[in-house]
């Protein structure tokens, strides 16, 4: 799996960049976050429960934002690949928009709701817009398109609206599934919900 | 305006129902929670600052919920009196459904986010789903469904798609705006990001 944008996900990020100490660091972090919540932590807890010195730390990461970037990164890498996974067995254009979606709500919920930690990065991440959220959404937003794109191509879709009105009206409507923030409100409604929103979404496509 | 649904309204209310105290606790009520909060106040806090006591107020309402339901019963009527001011002027059923959208976000983000507290009151009611908010939502559905039947009606809409099937789509895909706990996330696009998502639906409703 590539990186969702290598700019983003080193925000904060400090010395050589191929370290193992830098994973180390991450999983530890992961580790302890999962115990210990993300919002209480300081790096001093994390920098004791490690085993390292608070400046040994510093020297990779410049924060504990810097750490939780990591993490909220490798999260959703996972969450875009729970998307694309199934992409080339899409029979049709509107087979692979549902089959991204689909991958990505479930992967969502799984991940942010089965570990309170990865829920509260991301939240924290969701509400302040970090860069590995923009490069996300902006990564999804791409595969949307070339999903579309090959649907108008082969007649499957509609070619009158702007192809990026048209993805990013698909995205609005998705977010709810989406981002973690409001997916929090609809976990009673998986997955029957966003797949009615994603039947809206392709009588909108019909040409 | 009528009552969005008088057993509703009622819930946890005791005694004679036309009556003036009752009110008088109401507005009061809200006077107080906009000043200290609803989440934190206390029947016996309310009783004293009214100038009531508090088996007084039990005589009218069996809890703090109650009174805050009947509050956010008088919330919910001006939204949705919000979404349906607009409808006689509609010139098509199009028109009628971008008016009655734009009516309910535009009144949500002023009454739920200009008083912090109805949007407190909103947020407990849309989290624990208090009967006032389904009584909003079945409402909200009928107006909603009777627009898309007109517009069938008249040759402007597809007829194939089930009209609840229909329906519950287009609230699940509108909801980001208009579940208080998702608007909150969404006031930053307001008015566009809505619009787009309306776009969208009308796009799926075409013959």
């Amino acid at each position: 799996m590539s990186t969702i944008d290598s700019s983003s996900s080193m925000a904060g990020q400090r010395g050589p960049t191929e370290h193992g100490v830098r994973d180390q660091i991450v999983d530890a972090a992961r580790e302890h976050f999962s115990r210990f919540g993300y919002g209480k932590t300081t790096v001093a807890d994390l920098a004791k429960a490690i085993g390292f010195s608070k400046a040994y730390i510093y020297k990779f990461f410049d924060s504990k934002q810097a750490i939780g970037q990591a993490i909220c990164t490798q999260t959703l890498e996972q969450v875009f690949a729970g998307g694309t996974a199934g992409l080339v067995e899409g029979k049709s254009a509107s087979d692979k928009l549902r089959r991204f979606f689909n991958g990505i709500v479930t992967a969502s919920a799984e991940l942010f709701f089965e570990d309170k930690m990865l829920y509260d990065i991301a939240a924290h991440a969701a509400e302040e817009r970090w860069p590995s959220v923009i490069a996300y959404m902006e990564r999804a937003e791409e595969t949307l398109k070339a999903i579309i794109l090959a649907g108008r191509e082969a007649g499957e879709f509609e070619r009158k609206t702007p192809i990026d009105e048209t993805c990013e009206a698909i995205l609005l409507a998705m977010q709810s599934f989406m981002n973690p923030l409001m997916l929090k409100h609809n976990l009673e409604g998986l997955p029957e919900d966003p797949a009615k929103v994603i039947n809206l979404v392709l009588r909108s496509l019909a040409p």
